[in-house]
């Protein structure tokens, strides 16, 4: 065993040996923690650590670590897990606990209703507000609300009235009733809302807690700020690794099974080399050209990738601004302006510099030949044109993809280059061939 | 004015054409919103637009609406001004919130203390839980606090001696004092600490507020997860920008200037374009082998770009990963072990594609001559060498980059794609060399 040989160990031991221990290792170790270490350490853990330790530990701890998490956590959890395998941790909790935490299973884990508490604080509307106080601090004693920062007023029927904070009622003359201090226009979420939307409400609101609504109106419980920072990470995560060019793992990269990390970087990585293809086919219809003038197929990298990589930082640019809200589609007009002048800009910088660069080489190593200027302008003037171009295509191939329901994220950095490659190619022997032709072609 | 033409509009309103608005026309629109719908539409602004905003309205107007922000977002938003403008600004603030504002703006804008509230709930350790219940509600009342989920317990030096959540004294008994019910092991920030270092915190844990503390261990403020969930984005975005090939934007895509813009995506650019040079350089070396077999010129694209899009998978995974804590320096065994099978299978997979190709377009079209079987198995054999490489190039330089002390995500695809194509090269016409010396060469 990879454990340390003392009788009891310390957290920090246990989490810095957590990622090479195998399941059985990792219910020894974790078993071996002092108390007050344990649950710390338990709570860090995610939904899959959590199920995979769960099923690993003995029945009597089995029982005791799921009852101690939150019903939202102990969901996650069970949701891990093979739906045959569900129904044994579902009988170890409480009655309470059971119907709360199966009524959370029927979300999707990537919508409102997957990341919410139903434990939040309620109030009567008709209750004083110290009524309202004292009833609150039996909610708190037994336990069944997660955070005491808001409390929600509702009707008989479950239907939401109404939200005050707890400040709020705190500062409130005792004798008032909630309907009077409530607040009646809140932000509410539908339970079936994308984490993707809920994310972007509390990043634009700041806003600590939000209820979660049925689509009859009835509460169903809150989402909170704490678990919406790993939402926003799991998504920026999603875009990154499309935008890298792969599906999405979905899992962190070590945890990921090796046939399904190739299989999720296989599936791209061939549709961008059949598109790639084209280029063999491109860079065919001017054999001709490049048997009269090799020198032309010595700049044929530096060309295209310039568009590839101008490309990629367009696309990557507004791929991220749409993400954020910055950008919609509506404001297409507005990029491709941008765009065109940062294309031309950029090309012109580029152009400079690969000018520059033949021209000295000729000086100083006779690389190119007699018709050496004419080599340079070709090369600048299609580094211009691939740049323009590299750019606009990668500003643009988002907002296509948005506009014809796919994930703008998908107009990845490689998806862009290899779409510039092949056009590129054509735009540089086309220069060629209108330049050099009559001395070198 | 692009504004309708009613007396009074709406926030709705004015947030669809706030994005095109000039400074004026957005003080003006602000300015007609109903109350409610003003301080709804104000809370939601970020720093930016609070400081623009105010320094547009008139004085009475920026005064009032200065001082409805909270004191973290007051300095924020005078962080955005120039330094000559912050004074005007400051005065208008009453003395105490001018004290606690002026105190966080010696605090960078991505530092603990810059995100954090100097309003947060603080107890005496020898007050009974009673007491502690009624002198957090007078501080609810004054409006010195940002939230009362926690209260913190100080000694008369002002350190932290111990957390308390309001739960938990709701749920005492009265008459026990604060320091036996509060938890003297607690999480807190150094005021200095990185946001990013932050943010990992409050995912890693789940939490809904932090104390920082300064060196001397007294406590400046709290962080709360609602300002945790806009770190987390921002730090996203700046990992997705470098690694699209460019310097983080560090504003919005449509705020920020051209000039700048064009400068921030210019550099590395330009840095790419000397880099990919090389293979200018590299294919010089092989011209002759070009000259005689110009097929093999027409495989270029396809072959170095194929490094370049499996390298652009990798580098992006272990710079997410290592983001998100899930790899660390000293895993790099563990990766690449992982990439050079994986860069081997997916080369393998590429290869066989390719092989068809044109082993079909052969009997097809009769493009590639008697030695097509030779060909095929040089482009073949050079994609598994290419991809393998790039595989690892991509997955062992943000380690390298980390190691020596730069950001991982400086490992950009662009980057990546540079040296893979260079490498391609000279990997591709070493197998044909060794293949077809004899035959073609
Ligand atoms: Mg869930
Ligand atoms: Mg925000
Ligand atoms: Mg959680
Ligand atoms: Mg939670
Ligand atoms: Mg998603
Ligand atoms: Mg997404
Ligand atoms: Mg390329
Ligand atoms: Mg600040
Ligand atoms: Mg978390
Ligand atoms: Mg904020
Ligand atoms: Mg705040
Ligand atoms: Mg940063
Ligand atoms: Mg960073």
């Amino acid at each position: 065993s990879t454990l340390p040989d003392s009788e009891s160990i310390r957290a920090d031991d246990l989490r810095a040996v957590w990622p090479i221990l195998s399941a059985e290792d990792r219910a020894e170790g974790f078993l071996l923690l002092p108390r007050d270490d344990a649950e710390e350490f338990f709570l860090e853990l995610d939904s899959h650590d959590h199920a995979a330790l769960l099923m690993a530990v003995p029945p009597n701890a089995r029982r005791l670590w799921l009852r101690y998490l939150a019903p939202d956590d102990a969901a996650d959890a069970i949701q891990q897990l093979e739906p045959e395998e569900r129904g044994e941790l579902l009988c170890l909790l409480d009655d309470l606990a059971r119907n709360e935490v199966s009524g959370l299973l029927a979300y999707a884990d990537d919508a409102a209703g997957g990341l919410m508490s139903p434990r939040f604080a309620r109030v009567r509307p008709d209750a004083t507000v110290d009524e309202a106080i004292a009833y609150l601090r039996r909610q708190a004693r037994n336990q069944q609300i997660e955070t005491v920062y808001y409390a929600y007023v509702l009707d008989g029927m479950q239907r939401l009235l109404g939200v005050v904070s707890f400040r709020e009622l705190f500062v409130a003359s005792p004798e008032k009733h909630v309907s009077e201090v409530m607040k009646t226009e809140f932000i509410s979420l539908p339970e079936d809302m994308d984490q993707e939307a809920v994310a972007r409400i509390f990043a634009q609101r700041d806003l600590m807690a939000l209820p979660v609504l049925d689509a009859e109106g009835r509460m169903k419980g809150i989402v909170t700020a704490d678990d919406i920072v790993d939402v926003v990470e799991e998504e920026a995560t999603e875009d990154i690794q499309k935008l890298g060019g792969m599906e999405a793992l979905d899992m962190p990269y070590l945890r990921t099974p090796f046939g399904e990390m190739v299989r999720k970087r296989a599936g791209w990585l061939a549709a961008l080399f059949l598109g790639e293809m084209l280029t063999a086919t491109a860079m065919g219809h001017f054999e001709d050209e490049i048997a009269k003038a090799v020198v032309l197929a010595l700049f044929v990298p530096l060309i295209i990738s310039s568009g590839g990589n101008s490309g990629s930082q367009a696309t990557t640019l507004v791929i991220r601004a749409m993400a954020l809200g910055e950008l919609r589609i509506r404001d297409w007009w507005r990029v491709i302006r941008r765009e065109l002048a940062s294309g031309l800009s950029l090309g012109v910088i580029l152009a400079s510099i690969g000018f520059a660069r033949i021209v000295i080489w000729e000086h100083a190593f006779h690389s190119y030949g007699e018709h050496y200027l004419l080599v340079a302008g070709t090369v600048a003037l299609s580094l211009i044109g691939v740049v323009t171009w590299g750019t606009l295509a990668g500003s643009m191939l988002p907002f296509l993809l948005k506009r014809i329901g796919f994930d703008p994220a998908s107009a990845s950095a490689p998806f862009v280059a290899t779409l510039v490659d092949v056009s590129g190619l054509v735009i540089y022997f086309t220069v060629a061939q209108v330049i050099l032709s009559g001395t070198m072609l």
